[in-house]
């Protein structure tokens, strides 16, 4: 595997780079960006060896795409139309039933193959970049079956030396678990930083007041809306139906306070640390 | 000051304790507590000294209570009137105006002084006590001029010497803001774990699919509902308002991911970035 190209050098794509490296010293990396902005600091950075351009993807051993969901759908056809029968291209993005779609009937489908790797940060662009974020982390591989096998273990191999654990799911599954356990935690944060900011706008002193608590919760706030707006439209009817749970829920939570049912608050409070033992079970 | 009692050795008591401890070594630590198990636990730790009982307190020179909310409305007025005219009770609880109102016309009013020192983990009881706790940490002082003067300088000094930063602000004002920065926090953190547990109770291993952005957002479900209860209970206006807003303001992003209106998502999450530098301002 000497020839290497990563289709948007940003967070997901320029840490991948970077674990590649070490583990393939010998490849060459190329990256292919809309910014040549972004394609100068992953230069500058050491992230990528070289630029490149979608001309280039016949020469490709590995083409990597890791750009925004809505540009993925668009993008793939014309990379599977590129590569050659060797060629193996991965997209890593968060939805993955849009994505296996579009290319069901490609006459390259066999040389891709779909994958989510669920990590990253709040942070975006090459220099939020960085080493070791797939350690100990689970990539979800869609569809496994329908990708040519030695291009399947090429893959496999390569994201297993990273430090990441396959699950395998359908499309359907993943886009549906995802909403829950994903996407919900950042529509959640996004509108807990929108309630303060509403209320406390003017009044920047009270912020002194937000502890560690606030911090966390409202941490994935700070993450982009140019890739999340995309995440959002892709997997709407999952998406809408996780917020349509987690209003009820709060609003059964308010109508107990409300009613004074302050057992039934102590309760759904005690029922809910069960969330210990399940995030014990993630590590 | 020689002998400072602290009432409720868990994890904000048995942390002010071991800092106290660092600032002021000549002191003996007294611990009260319900639980005898707790008084055993923070004996081994080297939390606290020596076990006492509200009957010792007229020898105390500092008083600490640091036990739940609704605990606290119906101590505080007790322990007032144990302690001697040269002792000083500090109470550290996350609601200020019913406490403050208890006390009001107590005749020993001025021995006492309230506080929330805006600092603590997902955990709790004295296993929970860590060091360093308050490092940089804000610390809310209300009603300060109604506390006799040397008395309101001894934990001023104190708070001071443990890391802490001090804000003034009146009981009301700290009970709404706080409702905003740290309640509504939990309660989103809360409604995030139940409903994802709801949905995927019977699929435990989709919570391999979980990263570390619902980690941090769901931490806070971790949180004591022997704790937090009652300070639900106390704040019931303010917390109600939050849910409301917040509420209203999901309800207002799923209406228009419904209407396919993603311009307005997308303008949602940028605006919402601003908590980026609000979040800077706090470090």
């Amino acid at each position: 595997m000497n020839k290497i190209y990563i289709i948007g050098v940003g967070l997901i794509g320029g840490s991948l780079a970077l674990d590649i490296k070490k583990k393939r010293p010998e490849a060459t990396i190329y990256g292919i960006d809309n910014s040549e902005q972004h394609l100068l600091e992953a230069l500058e950075l050491n992230i990528i060896d070289n630029k490149a351009t979608i001309e280039d993807l016949d020469k490709a051993d590995l083409v990597i795409l890791s750009i925004p969901v809505d540009a993925a759908v668009e993008l793939l056809p014309k990379v599977l139309d590129k590569v050659s029968d060797f060629g193996l291209v991965v997209d890593v993005g968060s939805t993955k039933l849009d994505i296996c779609k579009v290319i069901e009937n490609h006459p390259k489908r066999r040389n891709f193959l779909a994958m989510h790797p669920i990590a990253g940060t709040e942070f975006s662009g090459p220099k939020a970049a960085i080493s070791n974020l797939f350690q100990h982390k689970t990539n979800i591989v869609c569809e496994v079956e329908k990708t040519a096998f030695k291009l399947q273990e090429r893959a496999l191999n390569l994201f297993t030396e990273i430090g990441m654990r396959m699950r395998y799911m359908n499309p359907e599954s993943h886009d549906k678990h995802i909403a829950y356990v994903s996407h919900l935690s950042h529509i959640s944060a996004f509108m807990l930083g929108k309630t303060v900011i509403e209320k406390e706008k003017n009044e920047r002193d009270i912020f002194d007041m937000a502890g560690s608590g606030f911090e966390s919760t409202v941490r994935l706030a700070k993450s982009s809306p140019a890739m999340w707006t995309p995440i959002f439209k892709q997997n709407k009817a999952n998406v809408v139906e996780t917020l349509e749970d987690y209003i009820k829920n709060l609003t059964q939570f308010k109508n107990m306070m409300q009613n004074d049912d302050f057992e039934g608050v102590f309760n759904e409070m005690k029922d809910t640390n069960y969330i210990k033992q399940i995030l014990n079970g993630i590590k």
